[in-house]
This record gives C-alpha cells, structure tokens and sequence, in this order.
C-alpha cells in the first residue's frame, strides 16, 4: 500500500502534474489577464447564440461556463463535442473553438463549418493547425502558453470563455467573483497538498477511500459540470474508471436502481457535490438520495464548496477534486500525466 | 436462476410492462396521429430557441428530438431539467412543458418561470396541474391517454415534439420516416418478444450476459440519447445500476480509466450501439474503443441499429432496449413497473 505521507513525487509523478494542480489559481489569474488585451468585433455583441467546439479538457471549460451563467446570460450557449456543427449555426452564431493543442480532430472539423457557413468566430489555443485555420479564416485569436496535458490548463479553458462572455456585454463583470475563487482556492489547497499528511488532509482521506473503488460523482446546478470534471480526472490521472450523474435527474431514474447488482455495491463509492447556490428542494433532495444509497448499502461521501459566489464554489470543489484524483494515482500506482490509450487512439486514426 | 424461456408474465410483470413495451410501434403511430389536430399560433413560427422542459421519462423524448434533428432545424434546443429556466428564455423563446403526470414539480416551476417571462407556451400531458397551468396561462395543450409509467409512454415523449417542429416549419415531413421505424420496430420485435426462445432471441440473450453485472452504454450522435435511454430503462425497469457515454469524447477521457481498478473489471459490460448514421470517424472511434476495452479485460458487447432513416435507427435500438431491460429485471426478479424510491422520494419532499 502506498503512503501518501511519503510520496516520492519525482517517481509517482514524473512529469509533475502536481505542479498543475497547485497552479490553478494563479493559472485562473494568469489566464484572465491573458485575455483582457482581445478585440473583438463590434458585431460580435448581436450574436444569436454561442456554440463552443472543443472535447475532454478543452470543452470542459465551455460546460462550466455553460451552467455558471445559464441565470445571467441572455442568450443560449451550446457546447458541440462532436465533428459537425448543428444546423441553427448561422451568420448570428458565435462558435469559439476550443482546442489546447490546436489539432483536435473534432474541433477543427466543426470550426471549418463554422466557417464555411459564416459564423462568427474565435479560436482559443496554444498553437497547431486552430491558430493557422483562424489566420486563414481572418477570426480572431487568443493564445496562450502553459505547459500541461489539456486536463492541467482548466484555467485558461474556462476563465477566457467568462472573459470573452463579459467582454460581449453578455454578463457583469466577474473579477471580483475570479479573485474571491482564487482567494478560495489558494486558502483550501493548504489543507490539501502533500506536505499536510492524511488525517488533516481532505484530498487524501477521500482518495484513500476511494482507492479500489468505482467513483460516482454526483452534482447539480453549477456543480453538474464540476462533476464531469471529477469523474474525468479520475479517468486520466488516476487511470480510474469512473461516471457522474446529475441532480435533480437522476431522482427520476438513477435511485431506482441502488440496490442490484449486490455484488456490485461494496465496490461503488458515491460523492455528492453540494454548493451553497443549490436549489432548495435540490438541497432537499441530495439528503434524501444520500439515505436511500446508504439504505441500500452503498458508501456516500459528501463535498461542500466554499465561496460566497457561484464561481468561487465551482473552482473550489474543482481545486479539492483535482488533488483527490492526484492521490487516487498515486494510490493506483498510476503516473498522473501519460495517457496511453488516448495516444493509441490518436495513432490508429491517423492511419485509419 | 429464472429461465427467460419459462416466464410466468402474471407474476413477473405484475403491471404488464411488457405490453407498453411491445405496444411502442403502434404508440409511435397513436401519438402522431394524436399531435395532428394540434394548433399552434402563427408567431409561434418565429421563435428564436426552443427550451423543452421535463425529467426522467418526460424529458427523454426532447433530447431524442433534439438529437434526432441536430443536422436539420433552424433553431436551437436545448432540454431543461432543472426547477429554474435559464435566463436566454423570453418571449422569442417556444417553452415546451413534457410531464406525463402533469404534476413533475421540477417542471411546473419552470413552466411558471416561462409564462412570467412571456415565453411563447406549450403543455404535453395526460393531465394533472400542468393542464391547470396551461389553460390559466391560455397556453395550447396537446393532452394524450395512455395508462403506462412515464418511460412506457417513450411514444407520446418522443413523436409529438417531431410533429410540433415539423408544424412550426422548422423539419421536413417525418411521417415517411416515422412510417419506416414503426415497421422497423414490428419487424425486429418478432425476435424480442418472449415467444421466441432464448438461443433466437437477441434481447434475451443480452439479458443473461448483464445479469449480475453493471451495464456501460456507449452511443454517439442520434444514438447518443438512446444510450441514455438504455441506461434509464436498466435503471427502472431492471432496478440495476448502469451507466452511459458518449462517443466521441469519450476518447478523451473515459478510455484511459478502462484498466482500473481491476476488481471492478469483471463486474463490467460495455454495450456499444452503433447507427448506420454515424460519422465514418466515429465508427472508427467506436471499433479503436471496443478494442482498448478488451485489452483492458472488459466485456464488450456491440449493438447495431436497423433502419434506413435516422429516426428508425434510433427507435429500433431503443425498441431493442426495452426489450433486454425487460428480461434483465426478469433475472433480478425485480418487478419492472413499481419504482417504490421515486415514490419514497415524493413523499420525502411532499413533507419538507
């Protein structure tokens, strides 16, 4: 069994994810002013609704903005993680496509659409074949440089989509809730680095629980795509399987089945992402789905965000999750930052 | 170990699930020619979005619509399962309120939210407070009978929401295609049906391979909210856990989880549907996926659709479904109508 008091990280974690994680709030903070010199056009601010084109770590930024604005911004926002743009695209349509490296596969396919129909665009990216498309295409173009896996650099997929929203006149100025997020996260994440050993240490306590387990993450509202964020770092730095569900949904379906298969129960760990911003009756209805999986014999554990506002109560629990799949790996005796089979994917496309 | 071969339908199927499930083609047909009568205003042509509101069962038809319709309509969909409606919602906004009861509070409050903004209305329902709240607001009302638990009435979810946008204009004429899957449908339930003995029987013979195991479905495009479906109905009607995702990007996550841990390995099976419809690089995705599935030691099974049209590619899968969830809550000996946590649930919030 590993202890997670006496991590040799140069081993377990030989490219430092690590140093990602801890990054974040300063890479929020990076990532924010990165954006601030962007010019957009002025038409830009007619736009119909806004399609964001990414996958995995690229399009989770596009979620997350998704829900944190879904009360505010007037109009809808879409994320398409598929290779064709849907048809309402048009000449009123915004697409931003979203790709960390610049060369996914997806992105690119639909952000050509986006084109040939006359959309509105934007690329935001490191490099690659995005930044050429953009320059061709005469969109405009935000880069940014982090070195990272596209899963390491969640700020600066996330907080340049609220930049742009709020630069569009879509949304009020959210810095003052950025800097609270930041402020938040820098305060937690001193609980949960490795320096602080497990007793004291939330990350670690619930990786160590989570340790031959399947994760199942459960969130709503705001939390919902922070839930996707937890099951995928299980997924690629813990090498983890793992799945998420949406509350109040999967009290109209999901709960039915806690009970079968029994030899299933005992390997099944369920987290239940809370946030001060829930919906009352939400809020009501996680107690209850917390008691019918004990009732039916499953482990629960229960994460609560920190943070006044609804950015700064995403980021926090995000921050919590990205430490817990960081010890699941290390637990796992699995190197947070290769991806292997996504390389195998990748190879057999290219030759397909 | 229940013999699918030798059921006693009155005991097992105490409510006769199995007669909504096998009814679904004629549903299909019921429910289009129910919508047919249907009038909706002119200015209700000139809507900007759609929100489709419901949950579980009532909300599984508007994402199959919007899946379903992707390529073709104008505007955008988008399905809201939550108590509040995003903010984009006004008066150029069509809000399509789905509750089978009628009494889904989730969806009341929404829809209350919708007639505050001035959204333009819609109620589809069998009854309850939402016919209330539809003629209050002077809101149409599409009303349909079919005695059935909300995910037995997939018909009358599913077809009025393609007829009401081929209405307002916005797809071509389904009735071809609606024709095709229905016959699709009768066709490939003569293998489904109980009749028919386990070594001729698909739906059978999947049952007894997820039979103590958790079922992990994979769909994309059109196929990507049948998944959801599968995954619903192994949830009620089976009581069983199962889960869903999606392709593509489940490339970019979800696979490099397939190796652990490796307790949980054999307690798996992958079911992957797969449409004649799909993207040429998603059918790759799909093959390169059951491969990394297999050399991590998980079980895999592929489901192929029948059909010529997308939508009967979607309803032949989903029909074939219903069947397997229906013989795997035979197996658990789980009786497939009565959801006894939904209902402990009600009366849990009915209380609060």
């Amino acid at each position: 069994m590993v202890d997670l008091d006496r991590l040799d990280l140069a081993s377990v974690d030989s490219e430092d994810m690590l140093r990602r994680i801890r990054e974040l709030p300063k890479q929020c903070a990076d990532a924010w002013a990165n954006a601030q010199p962007l010019s957009l056009p002025a038409s830009y601010k007619d736009v119909s609704n806004i399609i964001i084109l990414g996958m995995g770590g690229s399009a989770i930024g596009g979620d997350l903005t998704r829900t944190l604005v879904q009360d505010r911004c007037p109009v809808p926002i879409a994320v398409c993680r598929e290779y064709d743009l849907p048809a309402y695209a048009t000449q009123n349509t915004l697409v931003i496509g979203c790709s960390y490296s610049g060369n996914t596969e997806e992105t690119l396919s639909a952000f050509d659409q986006a084109a040939q129909r006359g959309c509105k665009l934007l690329a935001i990216t490191t490099g690659g074949q995005l930044v050429v498309k953009a320059q061709s295409y005469r969109a405009p173009l935000l880069t940014f440089s982090y070195p990272s896996q596209p899963r390491g650099a969640l700020g600066h997929s996330f907080v340049p989509l609220v930049a742009v929203l709020f630069k569009l006149g879509l949304i009020p100025d959210p810095w003052a809730d950025l800097q609270e997020a930041i402020a938040v996260m820098q305060d937690e994440a001193r609980l949960l680095v490795p320096e602080v050993e497990t007793p004291h240490n939330p990350a670690k306590k619930l990786a160590l629980k989570l340790h031959e387990h399947l994760p199942v993450v459960y969130g709503a509202g705001i939390l919902s795509e922070v839930a996707r964020r937890w099951k995928d770092q299980f997924n690629e730095n813990a090498k983890n399987w793992a799945f998420y569900d949406v509350l109040p949904e999967l009290n109209h379906n999901s709960v039915v089945g806690f009970g079968l298969p029994k030899s299933l129960l005992p390997h099944l760990l369920v987290i239940i992402l809370e946030a001060a911003a829930d919906h009352p009756r939400v809020a009501i209805r996680a107690a209850v789905t917390r008691e019918l999986l004990e009732q039916a014999g499953v482990a629960v554990e229960v994460v609560r965000s920190a943070g006044r506002s609804p950015l700064a109560q995403m980021l926090s629990v995000i921050h919590l999750g990205d430490f817990v799949s960081f010890y699941l790996a290390a637990l796992n005796g699995a190197d947070p930052t290769p991806i292997p089979s996504i390389n195998y994917l990748k190879k057999r496309l290219a030759e397909a």
